[in-house]
């Protein structure tokens, strides 16, 4: 997975998910590289940005076409089997807000967010 | 900071910004660190959420009260320089988004995101 999203026509949906990792992999890994291609192969979604630094606190933020596709992506099977080990194993704390992206811009060779 | 913001009450403003950071220190450590300190004492800022993963790819994701309180937040003359060093000489890429959050919930102890 790139480590940038496009950014899509405006609006869009975007899915903040914020989590610090327990101790230890427990299946983590596997797991999290399976739901991310299946997230990106899933109806709706945009795209994907997700990092984590060393000590375990990592952002994931995917964007969606409307809430159908959020919704649907969220009570697919498999990934309601790995959320629910998310809750058991994998995290000590997470938040998740869900978010209508109202506009956008890249840089630096985009708009200049000094200059508008 | 802690890694987690809390979550304030609905509906408010998240601001993503993902961003590629280039070779160098090029003095980003001690502006990134002034930078989050005077943005989280800004009128309307609710807190801020930031990683960075060893290659660099960061994502910051700041909550603010109201549109009024982004747009200060970026028109404030430290933040602009800063911001200017940034499309010079910090950031490869970066993407920028303000979205409305409409919904949030946290975990494991909080909503079980598997069975709402």
């Amino acid at each position: 997975m790139p480590d940038f999203a496009p950014l899509p026509a405006l609006p869009y949906f975007a899915v903040i998910f914020t989590a610090q990792r327990a101790e230890g992999d427990h299946g983590y890994t596997a797991m999290a590289d399976r739901m991310s291609d299946m997230a990106l192969s899933s109806p709706g979604c945009l795209g994907m940005e997700s990092t984590r630094h060393a000590g375990g606190f990592g952002i994931t933020v995917s964007y969606w076409r409307d809430e159908a596709s959020i919704l649907a992506w969220k009570a697919d099977a498999q990934h309601l089997v790995a959320q629910q080990l998310g809750q058991d194993r994998w995290y000590t704390h997470y938040n998740l807000r869900v978010a209508l992206v109202e506009r956008h811009y890249s840089g630096p060779e985009g708009r200049a967010p000094v200059r508008d």
